[in-house]
């Protein structure tokens, strides 16, 4: 299987490179960068032992059988149509194809879509929520860091119906990898160390697609209240949920579904009662951790989540994405566990 | 004025010794600690040279006009009878005499209250909330770190009839050394380094205490969710609070009320509009920072308060009030300037 | 191939269950745990999902067919005889058997020996240097992590003659994980965090092991200055080296040397030129990275090598013995790229 | 005593700020910044609530007393003579007057020195060692950071003509704010954090100021070797010296030594037999402190030297010279202790 990547020198392209390389099915066909074309991945990223040879190329079409899109958004949309006519599947690891609204996108990511025909076309591919509908398709978008934290916790439970979908608030914190590789003053290590803050509160581009997922689960419009948080630290999300829950629904009841939903995906993992996840332990893996606890004193219940935020979160997430376009088993390539301590 | 300190090699003990070393009215008459008695401040702390030849002595009687106690939960409310019998004030950096109900005390800390008749005694020290009833006082109760970072946003705007009463989460994020200076296996180094997790969700004994302050503040029976979080860093709280509104409130009268019970505080800081506090701006000073914004989309206002959790969720608040028993500048020794970056 | 683990549930052997998983030749049979017996992996380390089945079991004498000991040192010298009695292969991550002295040994760990007879059946277990000498023992003596990251720099440019034996000054910089998971005062997060210091100056115990190897290498005793510190991370060593260089020899001439000796070694890397080694580069992986540079104001080069302190340092070269032990190519199960960022 | 800062928002220019505040002497009379003129410093600073009020301006010729220049090197060099005509004193934080020699700063720099006749007229203010030749001055060659650890460490041995000259090797570790608060690739927080390198080897700026002043104190021509690190962690430098003893002296000389020159400085701290200094010891403080070990094995000594090198090594330092300028107690507003844990 012959794949490319463009934006390779960007951390999610740069931790695709490192999962393919354990790849049994991957050919690294095509590295695309816009800046470094022509230069060796060595001399960007020299601890790519593995990847050394590779040549970064031009955007160019890459003659591969699928393409991981590792790039700003609004330059997927626009190259997306030319791939898919030379039969070449695509996983767009941006936000290009994730809503489903041309108009939504533009209101919240300030530029107009440029091939708004297409979004029909794409699955939005978080394989444990929607994985019938991943298969056979040929342009998949691959969800955001944040939505698949929060829509691990929180899918199987309003499709359920066991809370109240207008009680939802999602207070999540991301490690510094998730604001990207750019350099700008507050990604300054002096100034992100031994430090702790909020960001984006109230218009986070991850509130849409939040919203429009949980819709989807609960069949009614969902509106939530989300804030980011930066940790100083480089890897690693935890969403903390708070909802409201339906009147007479226990603790063991929301438990038993999310049990009964992710029982059989390696990936997810509800922890023993009263144990509660850490970030460290998804550290470099495809995993996902999750625990809650129904407070009778409020009537909410609290949902944790974790998961790596370039993996699960992104370059994982694409690759067992892959695996399903090419029906190969989910787990291949993604079997490493967590780096810890 | 002589002071001494109960536990002064705890973290909140040092860092009392850190800011009396900068405040002209006071002399280090006694500082006690069970473990290290007969030591030097030095072989403890090299870095304090400023108090290089205190020796370190049993807790016994002291002879001071003032004792900060800052000990384990239920030793002070058993040592602190007798020091007011000498005529010794007291500021207890514990959780002893904050809350009112013994029964409380004893629901969430889960031993016997050792003095309850002193409970009525006691006085809540938070100043810029409930500064007239701590002046002529003998005993006060330091608030918690938590508790301080909570109220500060919440109380004005519970009092002034703004804010639904039951719908109020706080989402806390504590640096390590608010765990204090106690080796376990979880604050290892390697074990809380990138690295972020919840803890304590809702059992944190701090829960009551907020309840009980925020109560007082809507004068009605305030129930919250409470999840505090370990970052990966020493020093600073950021919580993030979600409430909903009244209706017919808008975000600016929101601010209003902010600025109107904060504007001549020295030590509370309204950023201005759409700029967020970081707990870096607090690191090693008495200053909190606020911002909230209000959120059409759903009626809730989200609040953030940041302070550095040894400092005004601690020591100096516990310096503050002791200047306000002594009739000081409230600012007295408390004007250092966070250290930035 | 069945494995145990003795002291499985330390960082060392911790790692080795996260490398083994990745291992196709091996089944884990034996998880040794003085402390935790009869608990599973899980109950200690959640992360570890692909060994969660596991049950940690008493240290009693495994049946497998070779034994890593992950244990403090004096334990393993006590253990090693009855288990090669037993017909099984050892790889000691421990110190017990890499001086070939017993009275250096009691020396410096201040224990006597609790089987020096055994020593001159050990071999020390550095592959790249030592290679020819591990087929086919029983009894691996895995170097330490400095002595590691020492040696690759310093052996091939001692061997060849190009550097005064007498002038080797190694100042190497650890994380914090090298100091294993006990738990003690200064390995608190707070007093870490945002830290750096020497220890052990003059009296590490890894000193007697560089030199004896160091010695072996130049053919003339060598005594070296030696100052660990450590460093607010937790993987990663970078050792910074400086030697005096032999009359006439030129920088090419130690590059040379290097190139020569690790150009067909799958983990050691020489940088290009004026790029120097970052730990990172190694985090979680089993590579070695190099670099140099002479100085002709001094006649000194300035030696610099990194690894992964618990892969390449521990247990990534003890799967790399294991490999030789049982002829299986050494790069089996050891091919994962570092994490990065 | 009116002050301006000229350079007001780089990291030594807020640092300044920050401790100007407690300064009884100094009113802040003019902060000046090339690229933020016209905002207030609470728009790039929120957290120094002391000076909100302060307008930056532009760099025009101040009305002060004292100005420190905290610019980039080569732009203080073209200042400093119309300042100095209008009688203003002068501290310099920068490179360009600490250098003798022009032709030096040249090599080093690779800039023409701008007004190499006024280099005659610049003291080196490092008060500790060379205090008499500061009073009376105008203008002050404030040193560099790893030019003051060192020099600490080394002057008072090789004035007494303990160490051999040649021998000298200086390991230097440093936090990130030593970088600045320019934004490039490498200082992303991504980047940094859990990571630690070497750079600059052999080829440092410090370089010939460290050798200039050894020199100096050897009355011998010293050439050393320098080798700076980057630690993650914010703040802070510790040197790590190696040199060989003259023959015949002992530990305790060497000890005695700088014992006798540091017992009534109030920042230099000498630390007890057998413990080391932590970097954190000096976080945002003035102090620095030292230790040694006399290894008899290798005939070297090991000096270790720690500070903050935005306070010892820049800011604090040049407060200190300017508190000497204005025949003021070198302590006023320097008596803060460090911020620990």
């Amino acid at each position: 299987m012959k794949v490319g990547i463009l934006g390779a020198t960007g951390y999610t392209g740069q931790e695709l490179l490192r999962l393919l390389n354990n790849h049994p099915e991957v050919t690294l066909a095509h590295l695309g960068s816009s800046t470094s074309a022509g230069k060796r991945i060595s001399d960007i990223c020299p601890h790519l032992q593995e990847s050394l040879e590779n040549v970064l190329e031009t955007e160019e079409l890459p003659d591969v059988d699928v393409v991981f899109m590792a790039l700003p958004h609004g330059i997927a949309a626009a190259r997306a149509r030319e791939l898919m006519e030379h039969g070449i599947k695509i996983v767009d690891l941006g936000a290009d194809f994730r809503l489903k609204d041309a108009q939504e996108y533009e209101n919240w990511y300030k530029v107009k879509h440029a091939d708004p025909a297409l979004l029909p076309k794409a699955v939005y591919g978080l394989p444990e929520l929607y994985r019938n509908e991943i298969a056979g398709k040929a342009l998949v978008a691959n969800p955001g860091c944040y939505p698949t934290a929060s829509q691990l916790a929180l899918v199987p439970l309003l499709r359920a119906g066991l809370l109240d979908p207008n009680s939802i608030i999602i207070d999540a914190k991301s490690g510094v990898s998730g604001a990207g590789r750019g350099i700008v003053q507050n990604l300054h290590y002096s100034e992100v160390n031994e430090n702790f803050k909020a960001y984006g509160v109230g218009v986070h581009r991850h509130t849409p697609e939040i919203e429009q997922q949980l819709s989807g689960a609960a069949d009614a419009k969902v509106v939530i209240s989300f804030t980011p948080h930066l940790v100083p630290m480089t890897r690693g999300i935890l969403a903390t949920i708070y909802a409201g829950v339906k009147s007479g629904i226990t603790e063991q009841e929301l438990r038993d579904c999310w049990q009964q939903d992710y029982e059989k995906e390696p990936f997810i993992h509800v922890m023993p009662e009263r144990e509660w996840p850490q970030t460290k332990y998804t550290n470099g893996s495809n995993h996902a951790f999750l625990q809650l606890r129904y407070d009778q004193r409020t009537g909410r219940v609290v949902l944790v989540s974790v998961i790596d935020n370039l993996v699960k979160g992104a370059s994982g997430q694409a690759i067992q994405n892959m695996n399903i376009l090419f029906d190969l088993p989910e787990t291949t390539g993604l079997q490493t566990t967590a780096l810890w301590p």
